[in-house]
């Protein structure tokens, strides 16, 4: 889509702060590669090196930076919120093409399912006997649901996702390829040499506005349900496991693993390959750094590093003391030479 | 289903010990959370505080524990074995409701393929030649079945799991969606600036009662068989390499990596996150514990932690010691001024 | 195939240097469990002790292994390369069955769809609209093509693999079962309590010759696209960020994590487990060792190793000194009370 750049800052509540206000935009890119007819943002201090240089013919800046090093002919496009504003624009000038909905014949759909208005329903998808799917939700191909699952309004589910019965799902919830809802959890009583298998006869809730990438697992509950709490944005190749208990406005990254029985308050981040032994609490708006095993309960407000897990801090002192160890060693070594140099006097 | 506490105690093994034998039990839950109605279970000492404010209406116990705080009305149900006879209550009272069986007519099913007796094949599965299916076997909607396959009796595959050519699979083996079977191991030869494929006309074998969760994957040998022994249970985003060997009854946690050509023995436990280098044996009944690294063989019988793995007390006897060396390097510091004082003298 | 092993010989770049030139091999089998009419393969200073004892008919070697200690019927082919000699044997004797090329019936193709010559589509596998694949591609059963995705000549995509819309696909490209190709990267911006998500309106190239193991997730660009290079091989579940620049003849074994915008030279190798943070790059022939996380940028031909990554030696040379810190402490008892005996003198 082109737009001037009139145009795109009444759109993406910014003003134009200098510059031909009539010039074409048609789509956006980073300070670095942006070219000609094209908007960029500057959103960091990092960045400001790159504007005096930028080929952008606009550019969304917050009242924080100075514009003095920006080049003539770039259109200042000044606004509160510069990585807002500029996510506004990227929606509008690269709009998704729009689906257009049907529900296919070579679908799958059993007796007693209930379907929504404005629904798609694409090619080799199948539903389970009583299932409902809300209005305006998409299914696209190759989706396996099965019964008494219950999915919501302005949902999308990307071809290959798989639902296990008696899922629940809410409203505005995106689920990427090759996600599984609510296979069973990984639990066996260990009984003359046999593993006994735990039925899992529990559910997953997911509620409203959450987001799960590509290839990632949610277990059923056991007994009870696993549940995912709204806002919630989750990555690829995630491991959830039975019994969880995620709270609103979660970060969770790709590759975490979560085992059972866990509880993550309301905006804990759980960085990349982080993970969770089973019955952690996680108090809320911790942030769980990348790769960090948590053995533990750890409280609100931390920041958690290592395995185990320790405050921050304390983690990254210990790696410096480590990095001086075989130093340390050595001066050990002249220090016991010293001593006993004087005791044998 | 609807049970009296007498009924669901002779089908779990145990026995009225105390309270209202023709009281109805609808469903179970655990002790914190189950509700009238519903029965529990006391299996750990870790949960005995929960037992006088339980408000289930019965719980399984063993007389190695104490009832004296068991409130009025609870009915006690006496069993050698609470946890089996808990997990019997669950299968009891919460049924799986019956699979329809049926072969879709939206299956693809290729010419010379076998299929056994009382079989289901949901919509959009297809087998491809030569392939047969035991008696009894589920096969959930979106499987796909290569060539010359043989699956055996009683088994259930979810949907989206895909089997390659040349899988051989036993009975009463269970594998969850997207988990895929016997794709080609990862082996490349450098030459003339290029990475030459090693072929992988192997297969993989899996014996009876394996269970493997959703979005594992286990590739097939480049020359004989990846080998999963009768028994072994595998978790979800498993990564088992080629032509690895894992003995009978092993238990592999969510997430773990087991390089190709790895032993493991019967009754070894990979816990979460823990992976092993390629070539590597681990002796039967060896535990290796949760994110550890195993880069060279362990004998049987062991507990392994850290990267690279370690005798479990080793490792963390050095995290201990690490913990405290900052405080070392100051305590070292004050020694070493002291030195220096009586070297001055 | 049956082939004298004067024939294999001609078609492996080896010649007979001793043994009965007509002699029938069938299959090909490492030196271990070769057995008779197989051909086998010395290709390391490791495996010469098996060289007496092995069962097999015929053995590729070069001419820097002794021969004196080789079985007296067994044939040994010289060659300059005998791992490249052996590879070709496994695929001239166990050649994989041809398939037999057909666009199913049972497929979902749309309008505006350009299919090539000699093309496999399976059943249930969809291909959106203002698609292309190139002449001699295969792709399996509930194999998921977004619209306007381009895939070129020889390449083959296995069941369940899943390209979103807007790829783009070289040639002679292989993708195994479950893997997903431009799902949308993991970004949000937070706002007024809730995670506003960064549109993804880039795409996924990947260039020629690559090969994609099974469950694996490359994310598309947030604006522009993900890159991976001609000639890299990629394992199973492995994810790679929104923005990555992988270059050629890399090496990402399994379950490799890689975060947004990273950027990896030519010949790079990734071992099993490793990670990047976001916007790291790794200079070209690096290698990352397995289970290493990786926070910052990587010179060309380090090898590295430990969270944070270190170079090799100084990470190792830091773990024996960990190694050694117990008794240090011990040590270090031992000088504190000696020095205090001298101080009260």
């Amino acid at each position: 889509m082109t737009l001037t750049v009139k145009e795109l800052a009444q759109r993406c509540n910014a003003k134009v702060l200098v510059g031909n206000e009539s010039l074409k935009i048609v789509s956006a890119a980073d300070i670095m590669s942006a070219a000609e007819n094209q908007v960029t943002v500057l959103s960091s201090k990092k960045y400001t090196k790159f504007l005096k240089e930028t080929k952008a013919s606009a550019c969304f800046i917050s009242s924080q930076f100075s514009t003095d090093d920006a080049p003539n002919d770039l259109v200042l496009l000044l606004c509160d919120d510069p990585e807002i504003s500029f996510l506004q624009a990227v929606n509008v000038l690269h709009p998704t093409p729009k689906l257009t909905k049907s529900i296919s014949k070579q679908a799958a759909i059993a007796e007693n399912v209930s379907l929504g208005n404005d629904i798609h329903l694409g090619a080799f998808s199948s539903i389970e006997e009583y299932s409902s799917i809300g209005d305006g939700t998409e299914i696209f191909a190759s989706v396996s649901i099965g019964r008494h699952v219950t999915i919501g309004k302005n949902c999308r589910l990307y071809p290959n996702v798989v639902i296990y019965d008696n899922t629940q799902i809410g409203n505005n919830v995106t689920i990427h390829s090759g996600t599984i809802i609510a296979a069973d959890g990984f639990g066996y009583k260990y009984r003359n040499n046999e593993h006994v298998k735990v039925p899992h006869v529990g559910n997953v809730k997911i509620a409203d506005n959450v987001e799960i990438g590509a290839n990632s697992c949610i277990d059923r509950g056991a007994l009870g349900a696993s549940i995912i709490g709204a806002g919630t944005k989750i990555d690829n190749l995630v491991q959830l496991g039975h019994n969880i208990n995620v709270g609103r406005n979660v970060i969770i990254c790709g590759q975490v693993g979560i085992s059972g029985s866990c509880t993550l308050g309301d905006g804990v981040v759980l960085a990349g390959g982080s993970a969770l032994a089973d019955h952690v609490t996680i108090g809320r708006q911790t942030v769980v750094m990348a790769r960090t095993g948590v053995a533990s309960d750890v409280e609100a407000c931390q920041t958690v590093f290592g395995s185990p897990a320790k405050d921050k801090k304390v983690a990254w002192r210990e790696l410096a003391a480590l990095s001086k160890l075989p130093e340390l060693f050595k001066r050990f070594k002249n220090l016991q030479n010293r001593l006993k140099k004087i005791e044998d006097k």
